[in-house]
């Protein structure tokens, strides 16, 4: 093993191995910004009611929120410093659902929980699992504002026989 | 009526009746560059594999590629300029699938191809349908990138009696 692989594989790092399916970890707060939510749907979802309070009080919102894509970017971002970026992640297909359940203000505070649903070993792959999660991102209130399920690849500790 | 009404609701607005089931609609190209997927990666999912070429080529990506998140976002972006600004939208309760099928490159060139799945008039609100979506992001190679399916509320042209 060359010195920056054993650099990189820190005894700290999660493996498949790591995820207990039914285990909850808590991670956060994460202050939202209104110049963030603006900045965000200038770029990707430049409806009025992520960008204008004016004209965001006439919506269904009641008032200036975050695009929904916004929300599962941030989601993203927690899960990344939580663990993903410590961990043998080889990637996700997709995402299984997404639920935007309640709007994202400006000035909330959000917290990011995980569920670990499921875990099992790859057929085809020796060297990898797969895990099954819930994510919820929860505001100052304990209101769960988005809601989302995937699988993501780990690569395994020890791979198997 | 008002001024800013009546200047709001152009004969060209797109109202819940105009979505046909069956119907296939496709907008773009979109040139993704390199310095958007690092920008994106670098705020929200600052994996190796979407921020610098050399770490990306060791992973399973095998080069630099957008997170899948980033084309998420870059579907709502061509979502939103193909119709949904122009549109009586009330927004989404959220988002069935997403499945992200290759990695989109730097210099890639994406088209956006809507698939109306379903329609149905809401049993709570004559002033409001829903609305069915297959979304598809394809490359310029003809492959499919991205699909995402949602359900999108839009309000009716002509409220149910």
């Amino acid at each position: 093993m060359g010195a920056a692989l054993c650099q990189k594989d820190t005894v700290s790092k999660i493996y498949w191995e790591d995820f207990a399916p039914g285990s909850v970890t808590e991670y956060g707060p994460r202050l939202v910004t209104r110049e963030e939510i603006v900045a965000f749907a200038a770029e990707f979802d430049p409806q009025p009611m992520h960008m204008d309070e004016d004209a965001a009080r006439a919506t269904m919102l009641g008032g200036l929120a975050a695009s929904g894509w916004h929300s599962c970017c941030l989601l993203m971002r927690m899960l990344a410093d939580a663990f993903v970026l410590n961990s043998s992640s080889m990637g996700s297909p997709g995402i299984d659902e997404v639920r935007w359940l309640a709007p994202v203000r400006p000035g909330d505070r959000l917290t990011l929980r995980v569920r670990v649903l499921e875990s099992r070993a790859s057929r085809s792959r020796p060297d990898m699992g797969l895990v099954r999660f819930a994510y919820a991102l929860i505001n100052q209130a304990g209101t769960e504002v988005l809601t989302v399920s995937n699988s993501m690849m780990f690569g395994r500790r020890t791979p198997a026989a």
